[in-house]
C-alpha cells in the first residue's frame, strides 16, 4: 500500500498555498514512523523544485526578551505589506520545559488570526539534530506553500543558535535595555552571529537605558571581525508594544538582503549550508550506528570512566572501540 | 621483533629527565608507522603513571604579535626560578607555510640555550586532529620528563585555538596596542577563551596606546559571561624586549592556578578534556573509516554537488550514503 498518489496530491495542494495541506505535510515530516519518513522524502522532492525567493531570518534572545511580541509586531507589519510570513521555532529543550517557545500562541495575538501568517511550534522530538532536520524541511515546505518570509525563533541558550544560524540568511539578536550590566546572559558567540541587534522593550522606563545600551552594543560589535558580506551590524531600538522602531527594523532587514544579494552572499551561504548539513548528517548517522551497538554501549561505559580518570589514553581507546565495532559486524 | 624492551628503557630514561630520551620519545609519538604507533602507546602507558602536578598554558595571538619573544622572556623568568619549561606548538598550517611557528628557534634566544627549557616545533603532519593528538601525547611525555610548565603556542587563526584550549589549563591571549582599531584581526570566540589578555610590545611609541587598548579590552571582556571558576580575566601590559610587566604576568598566572585549584576546576577541566578527546577521536575514527571507502568517495563527490545546488535533501543523502556503506561491508 503506497502513499505516493496521496503525496502527489498533497504536494499539489501545498504548492497551491493550501494551509491544511501545509500543516499535514509538516506533520508528516515530523513523524518518526518509517513509512512517513519515506513519504516525506518524496514530498520534499516534489516541493524542492519550487524555487521561491524567500527570506529566512533567525530570531534569538534570552527568555523574557520579548521574542513573541516582537515577532507579532514585525510579522504583522510584513503581512500588512502583502508578505506571507511563516513562524517556526527551534527549541530542543521544549520536551522538558513543555514548549517554552510558541507553546502559547496567544502571545502572538495578531499573527495567530492573520490569514497571511502561519505559526508552527517547535517539533517536540528529542535531539537538536532531529529538531534541526525537521525545521529545515519545514522551511522548504513553507516556501513551497508560498511563504516568502520565514522567521525561525530560538531561545538564547546553548547550541540551538548555531543550528538556526546554519539554516537562515540573516540572524537577529533581541536584547533588553535594563539597568546595570545589560549584556549579561548573552551566551558566547551569539553576538558574533548577529546581523542585527535590536534593543527591545524600548518603552516605559526602559527607554532611558536604551541609548546607553545601544552605545555599549555598538562598541562591542565594533570589536568583532568584519562580516564576509561587508555588512555593518546595526543596533536599533524598538518597542513591540507601541510599535516604535519596528518600521526601521524592517528597513534595515531589507538593506541587509539588498547588500547580501549584491555580494552574492545569500546563494553562496545557502550552498555552504547545504554542504554543512550533508557532512553534519553523515557524522550523525555514523554516530547513531556506532553508539546504538549494544557491545559498544557496554565497552564505552567502562572506557569513558578510565579515560576521564586519566588512566587510559583517549586516542587509543577510541581507535580500539571503533576498530572492534567495525570488524565485529 | 618487539620494541617493548627498548621502550621500557626509553620510558625509564625519560622519567629520569633525560632530554635525548624525551626527544626520541616525541619522535616516536609523531611517527605514522604502525609499529611506532604501537610502541608509543606502550610508552605513554608507562609514562601515564607519572602524576606530575604541571601547569599547561596555551598562548595565542595573531602573527607578528610577538609570541616567540614573549615566550622567551616569560620562560626565562620561570627557569630562573627553578622551573622546568617545555614549549610546544600547534600550527596545522605549518606544512604549507613551512613552519611559521617555532620554525626559527633563534627567536627564542635565551630559552633555546637554557638547560631547563625544552623547545619542540609543531608536528609537521597534516590534519589538525593529527597534530592535536600528537601534541597532547607530547605534553604527557614532557610532564613525565619532569617539566612542570608546558607552554603551547598557537597562531591566532581558525580552529587551532579551540584545539589548544581543550588541552591546556589556562589560555593566554597576546595582543598589540597599535593605533586605531586595535582589536581587529582577533578571530571569533578567541576573546571568550582567554583567561588572561596581555598587551605585548608595551615599549617605544606603542606604550602611548597601551593604556587605551587595555581599557578597550577590559570593556570588551566585561561584556562576556563569567568564567566557571569565577576568575576575572585581567588585562596586563608587558614588553618582552625590556622585560617590563613580565613579572606581573607571572604573578597573575600563579593567581589563576591558585584560584582554579581552590575551585577544583583544574582537575575537573582535565577530566572533561579527556572525555572530550575520547568522543572527538571516536568521531574522527568513524569518519576515517567512512571517507576512505572508495565507493563512498565516488558517491560523495556526485552527491555533494547536487546537495550544494539544492537539488537533493542533505539529510536523506547522508542517510543513504551511510546505510549503503554499512550494509555493503
Amino acid at each position: 500500500m503506497s502513499l505516493i498518489p496521496e503525496i502527489t496530491q498533497l504536494a499539489k495542494d501545498l504548492r497551491a498555498g493550501n494551509r491544511v495541506a501545509l500543516a499535514k505535510a509538516i506533520t508528516l515530516v515530523e513523524s518518526t514512523k518509517e513509512e512517513h519518513q519515506l513519504a516525506s522524502e518524496k514530498l520534499l522532492e516534489l516541493c524542492a523544485s519550487a524555487l521561491v525567493k524567500s527570506k529566512r531570518i533567525g530570531i534569538t534572545g534570552v527568555p523574557g526578551v520579548g521574542k513573541s511580541t516582537f515577532i507579532d509586531a514585525f510579522g504583522s507589519l510584513l503581512t500588512s505589506q502583502g508578505h506571507k510570513v511563516a513562524v517556526l521555532a527551534v527549541d530542543p529543550s521544549s520536551d522538558l520545559s513543555r514548549g517554552s517557545i510558541l507553546g502559547d500562541k496567544t502571545r502572538m495575538e495578531r499573527l495567530s488570526y492573520d490569514s497571511n501568517a502561519f505559526i508552527r511550534p517547535t517539533p517536540s522530538s528529542g535531539s537538536l539534530g532531529g529538531v534541526a532536520r525537521k525545521t529545515r524541511e519545514t522551511i522548504a515546505l513553507c516556501e513551497a506553500a508560498g511563504f516568502d518570509t520565514i522567521l525561525v525563533e530560538t531561545v538564547g541558550v546553548g547550541q540551538s543558535e548555531t543550528t538556526v544560524h546554519s539554516m537562515v540568511d540573516m540572524f537577529v539578536l533581541l536584547v533588553l535595555a535594563t539597568a546595570g550590566d545589560e549584556l549579561q546572559g548573552i551566551k558566547r558567540g551569539i553576538m558574533e552571529m548577529a546581523d542585527l541587534v535590536i534593543i527591545n522593550k524600548d518603552d516605559g522606563q526602559n527607554a532611558t537605558f536604551s541609548k546607553l545600551a545601544a552605545a555599549n552594543y555598538r562598541q562591542a560589535l565594533h570589536l568583532l571581525p568584519e562580516k564576509e558580506n561587508e555588512w555593518t551590524v546595526p543596533v536599533l531600538s524598538c518597542s513591540s508594544i507601541n510599535g516604535n522602531g519596528v518600521q526601521e527594523v524592517l528597513l534595515s532587514i531589507e538593506d541587509f538582503f539588498v547588500q547580501s544579494e549584491l555580494k552574492g552572499s545569500i546563494l553562496k551561504n545557502r550552498s555552504e549550508q547545504n554542504g554543512y548539513w550533508l557532512k553534519q548528517s553523515i557524522a550523525d548517522e555514523l554516530s547513531l550506528f556506532f553508539y546504538s551497538d549494544p557491545t559498544v554501549k557496554k565497552e564505552m561505559e567502562v572506557l569513558l570512566r578510565s579515560v576521564k580518570a586519566g588512566k587510559k589514553n583517549p586516542f587509543s581507546a577510541a581507535r580500539d572501540l571503533v576498530r572492534n565495532w567495525r570488524y565485529r559486524s
